[in-house]
């Protein structure tokens, strides 16, 4: 399956869950494409490559699709998360309660000063020291890395050398996989908030201009 | 400009702030292109596409760089930007010191509940009846939303109505554009963490599986 398929899919099944707490016990294709912003006929090739049984009339089972989609996406057991680096994103995120709904567990955090990280909730924060062994004992898999810029790289390489296999960077720089050896297992997202700002504010000048180029429409 | 060339550019524009920030006075295309993840080739032709004098072997020189990358990205004027939603997400943002060296600027916060929110530091956080007056008076172009999913559509709409051209929305929930008169000049972002995080386990754990079944070729 390609990104864009398990994009969706993993999007279908939040919505579902969402729904199957209101109550809802079917849901239709053009229902989940309005939702997500895809054609209802995406939605139903989607299902139909995937065998999930439903079509447009009658619409679909919503715990059939939620079994499923479960399955396909491996939610049997909760997924364990830590968080490297506790600063004001790092703990946010550890006390982000839309994660429990979705089984994300954030199961310890680590910095340098773990006695100055305000106790954020019930998850323990510990030295960096004791990371590579937290991540071998309790075979974690995912990570967050809330560094900063300076630290990431390093951390990185701690984090894959224990058994890290995927990984979530806020810090500021684009992390890759510099040591074939070492990272070719990893796989790692970037999140550049100031990135996604900066994009933000070229992309409504520009838009800016055009429009004072067409002279004014608007209003 | 695509979004692809733009992204490429506030890459590079980043980068050479840092670079200038280490002394440097000229970069090579290689040396931007393995950085940012990209052909040094890549790097070469954005930048003689937009006219930036400098070469292979000779490099380019990075206070020129920086200028004209200033003047085509709309760095001239600090970015103020707001944060709808001054929970722990919104907070931290609003504290992210990363922020301040690359001309954004966060200037105020809004909440049902200012009085609650834990003064983070020198931004003001102000009642939700205020933000529309105080996008209009102070011409606020982009705002982050950090408030609950259920929340969230409608705060868009406000903040839209009011005069906000650009969000960054980090609530659980796909936003977009619903009323055509009201959102088409309002470009949407969508930082879905949970969603990311999830997106990572499905990749590690199906990479896991294919690797089971490739034997055991590791270590």
């Amino acid at each position: 399956m390609n990104k864009d398929i398990i994009l969706r899919l993993t999007r279908y099944k939040r919505l579902l869950y969402k729904l199957k707490a209101l109550g809802f016990e079917r849901v239709f294709s053009n229902n989940l494409g309005d939702a997500i912003g895809v054609t209802p006929a995406l939605v139903r090739k989607d299902f139909s490559t995937l065998n999930l049984p439903g079509n447009k009339r009658g619409g679909y089972n919503i715990d059939m699709l939620i079994e499923r989609l479960d399955n396909l996406l491996g939610r049997d057991q909760p997924q364990h998360v830590i968080v490297v680096g506790c600063g004001r994103i790092g703990t946010a995120l550890m006390q982000y309660s839309g994660f429990s709904t979705d089984g994300i567990e954030f199961v310890a955090g680590f910095d340098i000063r773990p006695e100055e990280v305000r106790p954020p909730s019930t998850i323990p924060v510990y030295g960096m020291d004791t990371l590579e062994d937290f991540i071998k004992e309790h075979h974690i898999k995912v990570g967050v890395i809330a560094v900063p810029d300076t630290e990431a790289s390093k951390v990185l390489t701690q984090m894959v050398e224990a058994g890290i296999r995927g990984v979530l960077n806020f810090a500021p720089v684009e992390l890759k996989c510099h040591n074939e050896e070492c990272h070719s297992n990893c796989i790692i997202h970037n999140v550049n908030i100031a990135l996604e700002i900066e994009h933000l504010f070229y992309q409504v000048n520009a838009k800016e201009a055009g429009e004072e180029e067409d002279g004014n429409c608007a209003d």
